[in-house]
């Protein structure tokens, strides 16, 4: 068996999250539609050109690392996106469906803030400075979607689900 | 179709990171006796205890609103320890098995750390102080957790992944 090292760890996590942001940007255009609520639709529209971006910076780590962007079938993103579409069939027309949707996106994003949080730290061991850069502005973008996905949910969807006036 | 509120959203969630939290327990398992560094073994043997705290907690939740506790497949979750098993497979052997396992069991956490911090909230919304309480004490262990493997990995397992020595 061929030594592994930080390398190899840190291209198989690179594949894995390549693999999981093009799932998440179909997981982002269904929650949009379903959501009720015009500024959530607008948060997940937002986030999904943001993801698009992301996707991009993605491609120019892997083209600093000299390696081809290529997805690896990531099997936590498709458990988190399913329990999202579990959310829109099982709430789907009920008041609590876009409290759900914003539970089932954060978990998305938590999933991502891990990953970058992770991929940012061994490129900057690695010495991918640029790679180490362009991680970081990812997981920025992720961690403040995030803040705007639990101001969503107080300022609006909480208590709507809780039968307050929408 | 029965209308659904924010507290249907809470028992399902519930629901969903009970399960959850049985399904950590044999994974902690798996990666304690994997785990190379005795350090890693050792921070992943007081999770599992800690682990089982959390789910008392969670039954002392259950009774607090007066359901059933029971568990709901979480796709979630088995994704993500899945992705743990991959790395036990793939890089059993190698140097860079610890710093894989603790990026696996960080995705872990910040599962758990989204669904602490929603239930939370919700539980507070609904007016269950207890609850709201219970849940706190176990995000803030989350999240101690998720930052110890941070440690752990910057003391050791990063850099014996890059070859340096263990």
């Amino acid at each position: 068996m061929a030594e592994k090292t930080l390398d190899n760890l840190f291209y198989d996590t690179l594949k894995d999250i390549y693999y999981a942001e093009r799932k998440i940007l179909k997981g982002l255009k269904k929650m949009s539609k379903g959501a009720q609520a015009p500024e959530l639709k607008a948060a997940f529209d937002k986030h999904y050109e943001e993801t698009e971006g992301q996707i991009e910076r993605l491609q120019q780590v892997f083209e600093i690392i000299g390696k081809r962007a290529q997805g690896k079938t990531c099997d936590a993103i498709e458990g988190i996106l399913a329990e999202g579409e579990e959310i829109l069939e099982e709430y789907a027309g009920t008041d609590a469906l876009d409290a759900g949707l914003i539970s089932a996106a954060q978990a998305v994003e938590h999933y991502e803030i891990t990953r970058y949080g992770t991929l940012k730290r061994w490129a900057t061991l690695l010495g991918y400075d640029d790679a180490a850069r362009l991680l970081d502005e990812t997981l920025q973008e992720e961690s403040k979607t995030d803040e705007s996905l639990t101001a969503l949910a107080d300022a609006k969807a909480n208590a709507k689900a809780q039968g307050a006036a929408a």
